[in-house]
């Protein structure tokens, strides 16, 4: 099963691409997607929803495994970072892949083992899943890949436990 | 020049079509969009995508006009209305419509004059301004017009000012 991990933003969407076989997981692609900042947020959202068509024609993901965001200080940031993700979730569903959301505690727990894990160690056990020479850069990308990780952990677990996925 | 205005939200997103010409505003078709809350989320969202689509194709606007969200008490509604509001203004834009936001304070100084106004007297004034018989319902759908009403205006004052719009 390929997996595309979104960790969505505005100025920076990162986006990670895995394959889920048995036991393991397999590194195909990670990156960000950027918009300038002086553009306007139409045009940002076009860019975001083009971008991740390119990666869902190129790659064939099944899943789009996304972070689910939550309010924090800046309001300003949480609103764009919201029409950001709006685009993305809607970009995977009509291009028909299952849409499946992540805590930020969730993704955390299965990559690293605890939820109070902090940006490093997920990012280690992120290279060391995914058998990579360096640690994923920047940290977008970092967070995608572990999101993918986590959905590839939660559909395992089903899977195990005998769900239907 | 054929304005759509939007009045973001998930479970209820309102749509205003109007038309402006010279001095008047002539009312199109007004209405809401909604979602069934029990519906995932991504599919809540091509919905709304969908939807706009079909006003677009039934009445070629120029120009969508969106209202700007700003954080208040209730953060989950917030980051809700905002992916949905993500999703409206891709549609406009990827569709070639000019999105144009204003702030609720712009909207009401635009259609009753004065930034104070509350929300019957702006349905009262968008009544009166499109030759209405009965006050536009539900309130979602008075909204949208409203912002559409607010577009006319603008474009109008800049006309008048020399601007190229």
């Amino acid at each position: 099963m390929i997996i595309l991990g979104i960790d969505p933003g505005t100025a920076t969407t990162g986006y990670g691409v895995i394959e889920s076989s048995g036991n393991k997981c397999m590194l195909i692609d990670y990156g960000v997607i950027t918009t300038p900042s002086d553009a306007p947020m139409e045009q940002r959202l076009c860019m975001i929803n083009n971008k991740i068509e390119q990666l869902i024609i190129q790659y064939s993901p099944e899943v789009m495994a996304i972070e689910q965001i939550f309010y924090h200080k800046n309001a300003k940031t949480v609103i764009s970072v919201a029409q950001s993700r709006g685009v993305a979730v809607f970009t995977g569903a009509s291009n028909g892949l299952q849409v499946c959301e992540y805590t930020p505690l969730q993704v955390k727990k299965a990559v690293v083992g605890y939820g109070t894990a902090d940006k490093r160690q997920v990012q280690l056990l992120v290279q060391k899943i995914l058998v990579m020479k360096e640690m994923p850069k920047p940290d977008d990308a970092a967070d995608a890949l572990a999101i993918a990780i986590c959905h590839a952990h939660s559909w395992r677990l089903q899977n195990l436990l005998g769900g239907s996925k």
